[in-house]
């Protein structure tokens, strides 16, 4: 049986990501040794992060030209040497952008029954955990405040809003484009929404927070976390999730302005986290996010492509930010 | 009798500060009204922080041209209009570069009796609570971290690294010229120094700090502010207690390069603050400090300058890094 898989057949160096870097390849189906498990691959998560991981190390090592696509997802587990999966139980796993890989069963875990199975990889995968964790540990917002949030439509920044408008906050998005601006204010109850990409952008942002940001929860980095700098409070936190502005292309010949001049004379907290650092408290994290799924007060926005052969659109897609929640391809 | 002043004749918006910025000028010695008191100057205490104090409006407002230079100081209480002070009382005022001055009694509290007097300007004044709690309260540094900071032998900062050695951390000073390298590691029993100003700048702090930084206590901002950030470890604290690099001058084009990238991958804490903001902590803060330089772990270098019409030259002095510990003029 064979195993398609989409390689990283060169490294896009400072280069926009592009079809090209990719290749088809056919390989055979592995066979699992003492310990691991065969993984069908059902659903492939798209990150910001997946472009990132091709310009060096950061929390896991660089990749490789010539290596199968890194990326998480959603398996099936097909064959099992271990006692704690069996075949039929969906984990998340890191398994790169294959039809099948196999993995050691340590380190993975059977998801509970969840339907649709797809909130696995949203609102209950990564992108809920970051957000949840992001902006209640980093952000710590108080009802009343005023949070903004960057890459606001993206899988992470819908929910975050949410999240701090359930919390009681003030929440301002900042998306690109008029229509995304209008999704997050009529769809997601977000009380305001900045188009970066707007001439009068800057205009734009400090009228929406007339009295400052007491919570800045940023995505993107680059011009629009500088102009949220410059708009911050005294006091006011900031919870630096990805800097997704910067991951397509050479590394930007310099940071924002006001670093460190605004954090010392504004007394601000600046605080980067990545999601597994919190993974001890996951179980209350989830309960969370399904109650406020549940009841209807935190909307899951997915948008799933079909097909193998598509994931490198889907990440080039993504990394121009034409989607709206959280992207993945089902395989 | 006259009251000699020196006044900020005009600001030095984007250029370095120069002693044709000043004006010597003589007014009256002003009448204290009900609730104030008239003050006479015995010292004042010069800080980098005054130059930013031109830049536009800080933790305090903008100076304008033609005002009585800013500054804070150790005065005498000469005439008391209030119960809680009476003449010969010793008080920390916002007085400025003048001879004498009336203030709202209010918010003045009478000093110690302390020998020398003007400890109470650098190790139990301003200086030594900012190293304090920018120290323990933003850093949080643990036995056997590595401590690094920068404007070393500056007033904050050769206490920052010698609290630092007390709560035992390796410390290393980050200060320009062997000069003050040789002080710091010889006098103050620093772990390393490391010179700013030469070539290998970057290849003396990699070496110095082999395994990274644990915490980063920063005064200077700028290009000590970048390459430090690239050596942070994963988890680390960076303390922003100022940016003297970037005072005496027009605003930097540009900030440091990684930012926020490298606060995100590496999990990174940085946190702005103001001595004021831990005001109700003080009395512990100077039992420390009370009983570390009476054990001899503590060493307190001063530089006292003599005559009020010195002031401007002592602070632009202070600005290019000609002082070692703490800089005051008497007057």
């Amino acid at each position: 049986m064979p195993n398609r898989q989409i390689v990283l057949d060169r490294l896009p160096n400072a280069d926009r990501l592009a079809a090209d870097h990719f290749a088809l390849n056919v390989a055979e189906i592995p066979t699992p040794g003492a310990g691991e498990v065969l993984l069908k691959t059902r659903y492939i998560s798209l990150d910001a992060a997946n472009r990132a991981w091709m310009q060096g190390a950061t929390y896991r090592s660089a990749l490789n030209a010539g290596q199968v696509m890194a990326g998480g997802g959603l398996s099936e587990v097909v064959q099992s040497n271990v006692e704690h999966l069996k075949p039929g139980d969906l984990v998340f796993a890191d398994a790169g952008w294959q039809e099948y890989a196999v993995l050691p069963g340590r380190g993975l875990q059977a998801l509970p029954d969840l339907k649709p199975e797809t909130h696995l990889l949203s609102v209950y995968g990564i992108a809920g955990l970051t957000a949840y964790f992001g902006l209640l540990k980093c952000g710590e917002p108080r009802p009343g405040e005023t949070v903004v949030v960057s890459a606001a439509a993206g899988s992470v920044g819908s929910i975050v809003g949410q999240i701090a408008k359930i919390k009681g906050c003030r929440v301002v998005g900042i998306a690109g484009g008029e229509a995304k601006g209008r999704w997050l204010t009529d769809e997601l109850g977000f009380d305001a929404a900045v188009d970066y990409k707007a001439p009068d952008f800057k205009r734009q942002l400090r009228a929406a927070v007339p009295d400052g940001i007491d919570v800045f929860f940023d995505n993107t980095g680059g011009d629009v976390f500088e102009a949220c700098l410059f708009a911050m409070r005294n006091h006011g936190r900031i919870a630096c999730c990805g800097a997704v502005s910067q991951y397509d292309g050479g590394p930007p010949p310099h940071g924002p302005r006001g670093v460190p001049g605004l954090i010392v004379t504004k007394r601000l907290n600046l605080r980067g986290f990545v999601v597994m650092d919190y993974a001890a408290e996951n179980d209350q994290a989830l309960a969370d996010l399904q109650s406020w799924v549940a009841d209807g007060r935190l909307k899951v926005k997915e948008d799933v492509i079909d097909g193998l052969e598509n994931l490198p659109s889907a990440l080039i897609g993504l990394l121009a930010g034409e989607n709206l929640g959280k992207r993945m391809v089902r395989v």
